[in-house]
This record gives structure tokens, C-alpha cells and sequence, in this order.
């Protein structure tokens, strides 16, 4: 890719953290925000009971909620200070069973524009030390300049 | 659509009902299955503060853990007694935010296949008593015969 | 769907026809423009041979190009006089062998934003006077404004 | 990834090449077959002024054809010799303007399954030999065992 990818905001790691920790869900499931670098983020999520579908694995919604947030924050460091971010549309191809101690997911920019921007995030179930990739997504995320990042409550 | 929706199993209902509520997931969010006819899925979902994103709205991944899950039992409803049922990918697109006291998923089967069934999936964000459509997704779903739709380590 | 459709210009359908039939590929192909309303638009492609995969049917990248292009003209039918239209992304689930004497595809605008604009395009294969859905598709759109819908050499 | 891209059939180039060849609209529009092996597919597609759409580069709908062929062939390259495939769906983002001399596509496979197959394909533009990301696109293939890859006619 082409794409060089640098962050609008020096500050983005801090950006990054302070707004997963703002999402009530993501603190619900204890996500971790594992990694922060310009345009990546690696998001890991232990195995929790609550979180498994009818054969006690990973539900297959929580993989998507893993590749949609992760590819909102790999879009969300490279935005300028001002600017909040929103999924316009996602799709997720799942490869195997989301099974296993934990889930880890690394979403990179591939296309960074003015308006729109695009990542692509693996999913990966992690058990007994090994990763086997369980998804793949493209994630399309939309910059909205001139609104803060915060809830409307507060603003 | 020519297709017919007719099912291979007349306690359809009951095994969606009861697989339905095997998913430690849907049950830990208060999820609430609203509907079942054959072909034909509907889930309400209340508010919650932790299913939020930043901005205090439903998370988009809510979002798309919705439109899967009635894709799923939607697809689930025509299978036959001995076959469950697997997401091969979904794709959602978020037309609104999801704000309201309560999300609204409908999914139809547009595609039953021998193998493979293609699910529409239309999510409304409710609010004061009107509707607003805030998401449309597309799900595929695998059949996989002879599987009971039990955790393995119960079957 | 809450959605008004509402033609921002009253000349949408001169303008929507004028820019099909400068679309070198949909005239190479022999595709007819054969229905345009606000928000709403029918393609018509006669078989050819020339458009067929291995098996003798139509090939499913062409009934990706007639979901995208109906899509967009759905889409640009609302636009106002000054604007032009680009494909973000489409995803399409092929459902049935494109197979018969033609193929037609429904587009309809399912959301209708200042920036983004979501499509709902349905495919048929037309043989013996009967129509088999053989493919669905979701199709995001995005204006640009103050750029005319004409080659880059020719503005 | 860990999956390993093993030809179930020693002859896999072989049947690339020519199943490649009996696609009309592939030979129709000059797209060149540039790069076979296990797993991987690349085709080449040079500029013609009849593939364009309304601003004279190539069609978006072009765009997904590429990614869609590319994603078959790969599939199909690892499959047993009495297989056909079938593309069950496939999601293009489109990054930026297909503008140039020529479109590039590279596809290879990143779950190869029994049923399933999930394949990653890139489009480049070049122009004046750089190549530059237009699309990126997931594409989900079917076997079909004891299908022939011919035409029903000829079979």
C-alpha cells in the first residue's frame, strides 16, 4: 500500500484511550486496547460466559463488535483533535469458530481520505499460546469534523 | 421473491425460542425475541447504559450482533430437526444512530438454500412510539446437517 | 422506511439518462435505462455472449456492475443539479445462476444522506416471461458537490 | 495466517488457465491471466475506452469483476480436479479513482475450507509503472464437487 499513514494529532494514543474507555460496552465486555500505533490498534478480549452463543463460543456478534471498534480507532488516530469518528458500514467473513481463551483483533488503515476511511481487521481466537485467525472485515469509517467526541450530554 | 418459506420442521418454534435463549449472550443484554413465523425473525433489544459507544447511543456492533442474530434464527426456523445453523459473514450498513429506549431487528430469509440461506436484516432505533430504520444488513448462513444446536460439551 | 424521496432537481430524469448514455461501458454492453424515478431506477441488460462466465451464463461480475450502476443512478436521481456520484462500496450475494434472455436489476435509496446515500438493488433473470431474484445487493454512494458529471477532459 | 495453500490437484495450472480462457467476457474485454499458483491469482486488465464509465476511467462494476475472477480462480486453484466453483458473495471498497493504462488485480485465498472458501483480492491502477490501491475486496466461493467446470451444454 501506498497509504502513508501519520497521525493529524500528536496526542492520538491519548485520543485513542480516553474515548475506548468512554464506551460503556467495551468496558462492559473488559476489552483491553492492547495496542495504539498511527492507523493500527490491537483490541484483546478475554472469554467471558455471557459473551458465548448457543455451542459456548465467542458469539459471532462480538467478532464484529471487535472489527468495527478497532477499525474506528485505527481511523480515529490518524483525525485531527476535532474531529470524532463513525462506522458508516461494516463486513465480516467468519473463517472459524471464535473459540478459546481469548480474542484478539489488529485493524489497520488502508485508505485514509478526507471524508471517508477504510481498515481491514483480523480477528483471531487465542488458545494454548497459538493465534488461528477466526475473522476478516473491511470496515468503512466516516470523519466528522468540528464535533467533540464525547456523549451529547456533556458537550 | 418466488421463494417459498415453508419449514422442514413444524416445532420450528420452539427450537428457535429454545436456542434462542441458550445464547448466554442475547440473554446477558436482555435481548427479547419478539417474533417467529417461518422464515421470520424479530428481536427487541431495551437501552442499556453499558451497550453504549461513546456517545451514549447504542453501539454499532450492537447493531450488527442484532441484524446477525436474526439472520441466524431466521435461517434456523426452515432447517430441519437435526441441522444447526452457522454465520458464514454479515455485512451492515448503519443508515442513523442508534438512539432511542429500544433497537428493533426484522430479519426475512430472501434465499433458502440446500446449503447456504441469505438473510435481510432491517434494524429500527425506537423512540417516543415512531420507528427509525438505523441499520440494513445482509447475512449468509450455513446449514450444517446431523449438528445438534447444543455446546459440544454437552451433546 | 421514514425516507422522503424528494428529486433536489426537477430535471433528475434528463440528467440521469443523459449520464448513462455516457457511460462507454453500459452502452458497449447494450444495457437499457428502462425506468427512472426519485430514488428509484431499472436497468435492463439482454444476453449476450460475450458477457458470459464458463458455464454459459451471465458472468457475476456483470450483475455486480448492473446492482452498482443501478445503485448510483438511484442515488444521483436525488442529487441537485451540480453534483456528481462515486461508488464507495457495494456488497452483493448472488442467489440463483444469472441464467435466461436477460438480466434487470430494481435499485431504491434506502437512506439518503447529504454525504452518503445507501441503495437496496435486487437482480432478475428474466427467461420465459418469468423473473428469479438471482442476486441482492447493498451499494453506497457518495456525493460530491460542485463537480459536474462529465469527463475530467472535457470540463 | 496459518493455513496452508495445498493444490488438491498437481494440474491446478493447467485448469486455471483454461477454465480462465472459456470465460467469454474475460477473453471479450482483454483481461490477461498473469500469475497462477496455489492460492494466488493475478489478472491484468488493459485500459479500453468501452470499459469506462461517465468520467473515462474504468467502471466500478469493472473493478468488482476483476476482484470476483481473481477471488474464483484463486479458489479454484486448490480444488480437486471434479470441482467447479461458484462465487456465493462478494463486498468491494473502492479506495480510489481506476484511473490509468491498466488494472492489476491480486487475489489469494485466506480460509480454504471443505464447502467455503474466503479470498482477499487487491486492485491497483497503473499508470506511467506505479501501481496505486483502487479497491480491496473479501470474496466468498463455493465448491461444487462432481460439477465439471464446462458448460451444461457441452457436458
Amino acid at each position: 500500500m501506498t497509504e502513508r499513514l501519520e497521525p493529524a494529532n500528536p496526542d492520538y494514543r491519548a485520543r485513542v484511550t480516553d474515548s475506548f474507555h468512554r464506551q460503556a460496552f467495551m468496558v462492559s465486555i473488559d476489552a483491553e486496547l492492547t495496542h495504539v500505533a498511527p492507523g493500527h490498534v490491537e483490541i484483546r478480549l478475554p472469554w467471558r460466559s455471557d459473551l458465548t452463543q448457543q455451542h459456548g463460543f465467542f458469539h459471532g456478534g462480538i467478532v464484529g463488535v471487535l472489527a468495527d471498534t478497532a477499525g474506528g480507532y485505527a481511523a480515529f488516530s490518524l483525525f485531527p483533535a476535532d474531529a470524532t469518528v463513525l462506522t458508516v458500514e461494516f463486513k465480516l467473513s467468519l473463517l472459524a469458530p471464535a473459540q478459546g481463551e481469548a480474542l484478539r483483533v489488529r485493524s489497520k488503515v488502508v485508505r485514509s481520505g478526507r471524508t471517508l476511511t477504510v481498515c481491514h481487521s483480523d480477528v483471531f481466537a487465542c488458545a494454548d499460546n497459538t493465534e488461528i485467525q477466526c475473522a476478516t472485515a473491511l470496515v468503512t469509517l466516516m470523519r466528522l469534523d468540528g464535533k467533540p467526541d464525547v456523549p451529547p450530554a456533556s458537550s
